[in-house]
């Protein structure tokens, strides 16, 4: 193994065990170099290892710090429960204090609009000129940012309800969808892994070399009809996502 | 948008629709430029974003190649469901088979190992020093390494069956451990996106700009009993992963 992969591995487990602690300033480089007795070109190389998996960010004035927010895991079933989400007010609140952090949502548009084609398609919205309600927000976990959600409403369902104000009311979009008879009790989300856009990057504070989680969630009714897509960006390295499932065959 | 970006998305439309076919050759870069009225450092930078995405790669003696294989979507609930798997001999080559690739799969390693900590915990192994089988594959659709993997099944069940065999026979490992009374029937995976190790990015052909999707999989008898622990790393480019489930509140 290459010698800056060794001290990245070293660096990596001491902020694991928490002699690094969360928010705090590392080692100078020199002095980190003096330790594993290297020169610092092979520490700032470990460095950038360790910053592309957001372990650290560099901070003009400060040095090297360790990034605040340990990774979360993010349980799919769990946090879709009914239960679940009534208890925090929705599945984001309730995941983030699960893992002791304080959730806070902004929401930045909210009102009909022409949905992206694919989601006018797994809304299964065939009219030419589809209107959804969009909810669009901006998540964090503390005062880090940890997530970009938007979604999408048929507006035939929406409109009317809460759904199209700002506040959505207590247990969120699926307690007032639920209200109008559509009780979701079904969800499909597809995972991919992609460069962050201009907006994403400014918001999630990723460098160029991080990537994001884009999560395509759509949410069904008992009667199969799908009343809610919700697209996400999370930054890559702060999130584990975990799923259960059973054998139906 | 940045010029780049929009040239970027042009192409990418391009390979989408099939007007640049899988596994041919872009036209040079002075034509592209030519084509989109830009400087050549333009088109450069354009095509570092679609090899980053995979969805290009530059060949010596060709050019710039497109990645001879779409996008895969990996159903997790589909791929494990009995009837699926014991059709095509396993989850995964029901998946690419599906996809309309042939599958294939090469064994690196089989027989009796001491687990990586994780998997002895997620196992419920308790033994300081713990034993279980191991197998470990390398896996193409067509001829492109889209995954690696490796499963571990604690050594007292494994011992005596297939499972440490080379040929794990008809079904896969599940039908062997259902043989033994070990009928799998829930799993939980959890997901992270990382850095290529040096062997995952030789045998995977990855750029030092792209990632792995890393995979942790524990396999649940009714019983509750984890009976296997298989660790995935799949090029981040190349796969969707797809998740469903209900709500069980």
């Amino acid at each position: 193994m290459t010698r800056y992969r060794e001290i990245a591995d070293a660096i990596r487990e001491k902020i694991r065990s928490g002699e690094y602690a969360r928010g705090s300033v590392l080692p100078s480089n020199a002095s980190l170099a003096s330790e594993h007795a290297v020169s610092t070109p092979v520490v700032n190389r470990a460095l950038q290892v360790l910053q592309s998996e957001g372990l650290v960010r560099a901070e003009r004035g400060r040095g090297t710090v360790v990034h605040e927010i340990a990774p979360l895991v993010r349980r799919a079933v769990e946090r879709h429960r009914r239960t679940v989400r009534e208890q925090q007010g929705g599945a984001f609140a309730s995941e983030v204090s699960r893992l002791g952090h304080t959730p806070r949502s902004n929401l930045v548009q909210v009102g009909p609009v022409t949905p992206p084609p694919q989601v006018a398609e797994a809304l299964g919205l065939t009219d030419p000129d589809p209107v959804t309600a969009i909810r669009d927000r901006r998540m964090y976990a503390d005062d880090t940012p940890v997530q970009l959600a938007t979604s999408y409403i048929p507006w035939e369902i929406a409109t009317g309800t809460r759904i199209t104000q700002p506040d959505v009311g207590p247990g969120g979009t699926y307690a007032r969808l639920a209200e109008q008879g559509h009780v979701v009790t079904r969800w499909r989300e597809r995972v991919t892994t992609r460069s962050p856009s201009e907006a994403e990057g400014d918001f999630l504070k990723l460098t160029d070399d991080q990537r994001v989680l884009a999560i395509e969630r759509v949410a069904y009714t008992a009667q199969d009809r799908p009343v809610e897509v919700t697209v996400m960006a999370l930054p890559a390295h702060q999130w584990t996502l975990e799923y259960e499932w059973e054998d139906e065959s």
